[in-house]
């Protein structure tokens, strides 16, 4: 339902209505003019023609040192979700199971559907602090899982997983030769200190990441990969019977961002962990119930008895969007808000949000 | 074979080795100026965001208007072989057979083999002007057959299949209840007028196609899909959980290169006829078979008894990248010449080539 909400949003703005749009993880704040000049230098440079399916080397080597990795672990990606599509793709193709933790973001379910995987849920609570539970996930691990998806820290509930419970969930799969895809698309703007699936000893997990959330460059779409060089290599033979490549002059001016990385994050982190505690404030007020956000974008507070589906589409003919619990699985008395837009925006959305409840 | 001999050429340039690289579709001239302008107008005003997964509605509506259908036909892809990719992934997910005339595009046999579908191959020959032979074709048209590919004008030989045999081809698959998925990426720029899929009466048939060879694109990746509404939906659903969506920027500055197409193209398809006419005049003084271009950017020449893959790695040593026969199925004897260079590159490539042979 995810999809269909964001299309009716564009489809009533392309009609002249206002929304006030907190239904994506896409930041109101623009792409900093800097990466947009790198850009245009790049074009002019001519790097406008095909290039190697794995991605640009100095882009690699960059992002190689950032990770402590070498750069045959790194695949430049079209966007995070090629990343997680490319690697289910090819771990998933011909059966088994993946495991994913719930609330979850709908890509990973709706990815498994398309290639014909089983999906096996594994329920987290609001009660719990959203952490998962060992135990359940031991139970769901059998002779034919193939993968637990982490999403750390998550969408929706934008929570960080503790340290200690990544640890048990690394030494369950590995114990049963599971691989972990992490999804870390929102680690380097968290609000608090986020251990990494890479923080571990030589391992067979994977790493998918991008520049989309931690530069405000979502519509650029680019990401990347660090997984061992086997499964690099298997990415790379994918990518070039799909994309090809990312344009290099996109991968040039993600270079530049990454070069800038401390100035351009540490700003654009500041304002969402000043959005997220206004929020806060104002869903505590309204009597909500959730965990505070320890990283952008998301919060996903819960109402009982809410039909978050009916809500949000009620919702929506009121100027403002936002994405049904539903879209992450059982979570019905739940509902998302982005704190994707201006302040102010926020601040009018909230107050309509709290009115219509 | 064909993407190892360019990451072993891309290598060689890399080590300050100087390459003739006539073994890519990807055209050395350059994207035209106006293109890339429009695409830094684009980013500067903000077009730098998630977007619809079927594509921006004002590209949609001016490729409907150029194709003659509606824009609900459309959906934008990044490249023209992401639109292969993907509608092999749809209608052959889960098994069935297709037929690929031969010699044909590498990416066609790797999909279809990533996707764990039957590849039926139907041979044509120099000797009939690589024309496909219909009651071959319907000889390996069985219950399980989901698709035709075509790829017209074709990528080895640059040749347009003849009216008549195309309409053939239509009925059989009319007949048959098989979908021909046709790939025209080479057809805006044809030497002579080349007979479209979306030429026939109300079809289920598929069009791929893209900017990357008539506007020299290629490294921007984007491209389009012609079809019934119901697999564009199906499509787009694909593109949401897979690369969400072309970049904007790049998006408008496609827009402004159809705007323009007239201008633009008629000056790039002189340049490579010239090329094509150049090119056959020196191998046919050097004794090879061929047939002449009657698109960009190939030739397919042929020499008796040669082992194309040995020739060509060694070629790569002095300096000039061309592509096995093999790469385009069992035409050993064959190599494939990228017409993509400044003319007095591509003669000194030639000549090497002549004398290595």
């Amino acid at each position: 339902m995810l999809y269909e909400i964001n299309e009716k949003a564009l489809k009533l703005e392309a009609q002249g209505k206002k929304i006030i749009k907190l239904n994506l993880g896409d930041p109101d704040l623009a792409t900093p003019d800097v990466i947009i000049e790198a850009a245009y230098d790049s074009m002019k440079r001519g790097k406008t023609k095909y290039s190697s399916s794995y991605g640009e080397l100095p882009l690699r080597e960059k992002l190689a040192k950032v990770h402590g990795v070498s750069s045959d672990n790194v695949v430049i990606t079209p966007g995070s979700k090629w990343g997680v599509f490319a690697t289910m793709y090819l771990l998933l193709k011909g059966g088994g199971n993946v495991i994913i933790p719930t609330p979850y973001w709908t890509a990973y379910d709706l990815i498994a559907k398309s290639l014909g995987a089983e999906t096996r849920l594994l329920r987290t609570e609001l009660e719990d602090d959203w952490q998962i539970d060992l135990g359940k996930l031991e139970d769901l691990i059998d002779g034919n899982t193939r993968m637990i998806i982490l999403n750390n820290p998550n969408n929706p509930t934008s929570k960080v997983l503790d340290d200690e419970v990544l640890d048990g969930v690394v030494n369950v799969a590995n114990e049963n030769g599971v691989t972990i895809l992490s999804d870390e698309v929102y680690g380097a703007i968290a609000f608090k200190k986020t251990k990494s699936i890479l923080d571990y000893e030589k391992n067979n997990h994977v790493l998918t990441t991008g520049f989309s959330k931690t530069f405000t460059m979502t519509g650029w779409r680019i990401g990347y990969i660090v997984a061992a060089k086997e499964l690099v290599d298997r990415i790379t033979r994918l990518n070039q019977i799909t994309i090809n490549n990312v344009p290099v002059f996109i991968q040039e001016a993600a270079l530049k961002a990454l070069e800038l990385q401390k100035q351009l994050a540490t700003k654009i982190k500041n304002e969402y962990e000043e959005r997220a505690r206004m929020a806060s404030r104002q869903l505590e007020a309204a009597g909500l119930e959730f965990t505070e956000p320890e990283a952008p974008f998301y919060v996903f507070p819960r109402k009982r008895g809410l039909d978050s589906e009916r809500f949000t589409l009620e919702l929506l003919d009121k100027g403002v969007a936002v994405a049904p619990g539903t879209a992450f699985g059982d979570y019905r008395e739940h509902f998302r808000i982005s704190l994707t837009a201006p302040r102010q925006d926020i601040k009018t959305a909230l107050d309509r949000i709290c009115e219509a409840l």
